[in-house]
């Protein structure tokens, strides 16, 4: 990475050594906020942002995510941890306390069309998206120039149908060296196998050019136009086996009309492909979407 | 229809008995605007809107919407149509020329949701949408009041399954009787019949409760809901013989989130239904919708 | 009111029987979210929906606004309330604790143009807004009619620069009488005096038809037009003795271009305007509008 | 400039080297469009698009804006010129006939906010937007990387209220020197002397970050959140010596909340600003922006 983002990073993390994240998600019943907020008062911390939604008041489940500030968060997050682990086995809770101090580490898929690719790397250098991106991966060579004015290494893995096994065990690799949290298919074009998609469930994030889900599979554009739609959209979503069937983060569309033949829609669509994609990576990134039932909870 | 309604399409017909309408299709080749801009300038006519598109420059098909003045229209109206058969001979045209004064006459049909209904109302009695109401048809009798309040006729015809040819029978009979040009269904939840769609060809306009081609056919709200979509829409289509397939007219969405359900999806619905269907609805009034190949080109 | 939606108050109550709000603003400081959870808790409370905000987490103001399922709250309430202030003194806090079964009162205020006063008519016939609209008062006669067929007594009291402080001892009479709590100016278009505003703070909302701060005071389209905007839009805010100037609750816009003429932005405005005015008055019955400093927080 | 934006312009001026462009504005009368097309139905052009207004069909200004395709346009456009001029004289029109050939020469002026630059270069490499940018000036050395990264000379010519006149005259000169028909100020930050404005009349396009009129001047959006406004916007417009009164080309909005302080305020901007800029550059460059008594049409 260049230095200038680096430094930024440095300086975010500073500002933000005090700043946790509590998520959770367990059966609703009264006096789960109590007791969550009663152990972050008593350790003395304070709540900076809170949401919180329940399927069902009744018999549903409750999501949670605070933001707060711990005086000393750094060398108290252990004993938080253990303190709250108690709380979580009262209320059979899935629950993480994470420190924002540890910045996740991105990992961008790209192939020849790159105007993701660009709105995230323009996105992350104005400091609006923080994360590490240790690594692009594309299977063809066109990122390669701007990923590298970037600093960032650039790796050409050529894919197909044909070596799919193959291309993925060295993604895999790749992932695994770098230490890799969050994936981003920024318009990546590739089917990933289900042996992929296990070893990330709801950390890797598609860009697909439609609205979901009208147009699922090839070619949205040019069904769109056929169908002659007065918009046209962009959906953000978490990878599973199922394609273009996955949870949604986001999605947004753009109007267009009769004038407009497929060349133009795509043209359109790349507007919006790339600032629903840059929000769903953000939101993803800030801790602020929960996967319930294939569906997202944003907060 | 109330008084100060029928009064206040009286004044425009007034104020617009100069200004006609010339719409036109035909194989596109040099010198078509040529000659019908010399033809309305011969006959002292100022073009006051002009809208063209082709399909493809080369060997498409060419379309024109023309709004001009004319002075003395209603009495040299039969001598223009005359004096452009001859163009349209030359260019092979689908033509035609009219005259605004000849406000078209419009049926609602609507059953138990009367979002859509009232909607039209309003924007009606606004000066919004002109056109003559000469009746509305209802499968059930939520509607009566409010129509009749308006001083029109209500016609209470229950629909279902089991009687769909006899009811549209007596429809087709209203709609003979009372001269009518457009059928507007504002959320009428039947299925209309290919003898009753052959009957009225681009004259059903529809409003369908999703941004098609997403969640065709029934519950589309319920079914956004189970997929998690982020932003839900309305689509109007004229009415043709394949369900939900017709050539759509005007689209548009709202954002939804995660705490909408199926109920809230419904209300945010309603809103962006009643404005669509009513943009649609003006839009076909003035003659701005041209369906070409199961689409629509709206100048 | 029209036995109808008297009806739907009533279920709606019945629903929502056991549902209350708790509404708090105090310093910030750590402990609140805890004291006020717990103290719901221990009543067997279920929060169902949670919103906090503070202007500024070190030496700043902190609102919160709750809303909880208690069992037997009717019977409860009183015993609640007496509990909480304890709480309430601990922080300093203003605060209201109250049933939503408590339906607000409202008072609709209007002149010629009828369009927000339709819009705010059915919305709440849908049962999209909830409140008693004992009364509606009119500068003119325009909206006798329509307001009557809802079952509203309609009040004719016209009103000029000359007669304003006559006219307004008669309005609050009205309000007094009927026991208003909230009162809507739906295209009022009368400036009210201190005395007035005073007798009502943060209880009178007005529909501005322009995007505030742009083109405060009379005539905003023509202003608009003028300066060749390609957006036009409407706020609603609380009125205070500021012409203009009050806590802004909603705003949106709409898109416009050279072909339109000041009649034609009236027009497009009415659309907005009705549906920013629908959507700050829901909020306000809501109790989800916060004034603090001249502006407002809403949940 | 790089050789693969190089030899997209060089393709773009191979396809389109039949295509022109007819601007006229003339006072109304009928016959004008005969006229025109006429003429070029006579040189067996085809019209691909067309637009017209006219500011009041009786006594007003007519304007037209028409793209076609004529055979050997290179050879034939002097001719087509001096046989166009006849028709001008008849009706006293300000015209120009322009070959899309003749691709326009931008500079972009630039400060050390670089998301209005970004934005514009990266539409330019998509080949979004079409036109030659021999070299972009700055007041701060910020941008020079990113320029060079585009093969594009930056000159780096520091500019304060004190230097103003010294300023001006270097960077006219470099104008000259570089033939240049377009300037962007891509959140320029210094305001230009008459001077200045006078030898680029409606060539100097600006982006203001609010929502004119409201908040013209400095600090847009930290007088935007003291107001508690619920939305934020960007103006693009022609620059004139005026502050912020120049005619607006386009306008566009987005949603904010009590939540956002004016840092978010700047960062919610920034997309904004760079998409609205973005657009108005384009439709500037494509002619088809017209200024008409400080306001523009936009065909």
């Amino acid at each position: 990475m260049s230095q200038s983002i680096q430094e930024q990073i440095q300086t975010f993390k500073q500002d933000q050594q005090n700043r946790g994240r509590l998520l959770i998600s367990c059966p609703d019943q009264p006096g789960i906020v109590s007791a969550i907020s009663t152990f972050l008062a008593d350790n003395n911390a304070n709540i900076m942002e809170s949401n919180q939604y329940s399927t069902d008041p009744k018999e549903g489940t409750f999501f949670m995510r605070i933001e707060f500030e711990c005086p000393d968060l750094p060398t108290k997050e252990e004993e938080l941890k253990t303190q709250f682990s108690l709380i979580a086995q009262t209320f059979s809770m899935d629950w993480k306390l994470k420190s924002v101090y540890d910045v996740k580490r991105t990992a961008i898929f790209v192939s020849k069309e790159l105007h993701c690719l660009r709105e995230l790397l323009f996105e992350w250098q104005s400091g609006d998206i923080i994360t590490e991106i240790p690594l692009v991966i594309g299977n063809h060579e066109h990122a390669r120039q701007i990923v590298e004015s970037f600093g960032i290494p650039f790796y050409y893995i050529p894919a197909s149908k044909e070596n799919r096994a193959e291309v993925e065990e060295k993604q895999l690799e790749l992932l695994k060296e770098y230490n890799i949290d969050v994936i981003v298919l920024a318009r990546y074009m590739q089917i990933l196998t289900p042996n992929f998609v296990a070893a990330h469930p709801s950390e890797i994030i598609n860009i697909h050019h439609s609205f979901l889900p009208a147009f699922i599979g090839a070619n949205p554009h040019k069904r769109a136009h056929e169908r002659g739609v007065k918009l046209i959209g962009a959906t953000s979503h978490y990878v599973t086996n199922e394609l273009d069937e996955g949870p949604i983060i986001e999605q947004d569309i753009n109007r267009v009309d009769h004038r407009d033949d497929v060349k133009d829609l795509k043209k359109i669509g790349r507007s919006i492909e790339r600032t629903v994609l840059a929000r769903a990576v953000k939101w993803h990134l800030e801790d602020r979407v929960i996967v319930f039932e294939n569906k997202t909870i944003v907060f």
